[in-house]
């Protein structure tokens, strides 16, 4: 039985909305007010700006944030609140920090075993998954591995786009790169619309958001959940990467 | 003064045309009949197929094609043919396989000494470069390093795409996500548009197709420059990685 408590949100924003307007009542239910978070800013240059706009948002709902770059132990820092936020941005920039900072192993210890609950939006919900092998940004620096948090065992495409039928664009749909991710690996992916969130609780996992998921897999049709499904069964299953379907050795 | 010989495309197909036929004149310059050819199909998953459908476009110009995945020594036929053209697919698992098969220095020391002709399209032009850091692919493998051919002193982004003022979507456009390269890396990179390529003889590089190219640069204005433009600057340039702009450490 698991003690994990987690917020992963495809975006941080929907069109037409502000910052985590979208997802406010959850939020407020994921973190009570007068809860206390560590917001991790690294996927973005500005740490200080992005995480004045995450403070800001977060102070109107009751809830203290610091950001995880103003002090001289983020291990400390994460000792003592009740939560790690991980901001977006790009995901590659943000893996490499949190290799540099040695906090890989630091989180997921805290985070498994119930004492940090975990909230992400956008590459940080990519972090949370075993690998960033599913993120949609550009690899502008190179982290030491694609390995990331592993607090769940499948993986999210944050932002999921549904293929446009009118586009001439030649390059791959989202659907079509996330198949050939399914090529090399035997992982499930969860295509979330911005504006969806995985919420979990323990054992649980639930779909949050109106615009609803599509999860897929080897070998299977890609599946459609809406709002409120329950997707705990993703929580059972065991990842295989760099498992070849079939065609010639890589 | 550099020997090298190379063809860049974008990509190998534009919408409602067929495969390499937006460019067929420039490879017939590039490739005249007779030419013997090395094909690399790593990028995608089923090599024979891919292989199949370049070498039967490639004969219709008098052009032999060799799949590299066919022979017991990729060297060996690398030393045998004019020319090697590198595939489109998934960029990670295509620098993968060069890796595996040590074919970097190889091919690079050959292109350079002007000994073997370098056509690439979409992730095989982006092998072209220092580094795989502009591509638009997913990461569905982890290659060693993402280091590439290096047979340019610059970035390419290809299949570039302008930003649509019309979209809701919240992920980063294209120019964004180049915009976040810049932030961390003082290399210019050339956003290519399908339909458009470079062609490069020597100490030259030129502008081809119709559709132009953008180019970005940290502290300047994105520059657009079409059919024919001589970029030959471009050569001269020299890539500064890992050169953060300003605001805080990574």
């Amino acid at each position: 039985m698991s003690n994990a408590n987690m917020l992963l949100l495809s975006s941080s924003m929907i069109y037409g909305h502000s910052y985590l307007e979208h997802v406010r009542d959850t939020v407020v239910e994921f973190l009570p007010a007068g809860s206390r978070v560590a917001f991790v800013p690294w996927a973005l240059e500005d740490y200080d700006r992005y995480t004045d706009t995450t403070a800001t948002a977060m102070q109107a709902l009751g809830i203290s944030v610091t950001g995880i770059h103003t002090v001289a132990s983020p291990q400390e820092l994460l000792d003592g609140v009740d939560a790690i936020f991980v901001g977006g941005g790009n995901s590659f920039r943000l893996l490499k920090a949190l290799y540099e900072h040695d906090l890989i192993d630091e989180v997921r210890a805290r985070v498994t075993s119930g004492k940090l609950a975990y909230m992400g939006s956008s590459a940080g919900t990519n972090m949370s998954c075993p690998s960033l092998r599913t993120t949609n940004d550009m690899p502008i620096v190179q982290p030491p591995s694609f390995d990331a948090f592993n607090l769940i065992p499948f993986q999210i495409n944050p932002h999921y786009q549904d293929p446009d039928p009118t586009s001439t664009h030649m390059g791959e749909t989202r659907e079509q790169r996330i198949a050939q991710f399914l090529e090399e690996n035997d992982v499930a992916v969860v295509g979330l619309r911005e504006g969806a969130w995985l919420r979990r609780i323990g054992d649980s996992l639930t779909l949050g958001g109106s615009v609803g998921a599509r999860l897929f897999q080897r070998d299977s049709e890609a599946v459609e959940y809406t709002e409120g499904a329950d997707l705990s069964f993703l929580l059972k299953l065991e990842p295989r990467f760099d498992s070849r379907a079939g065609g010639q050795p890589l």
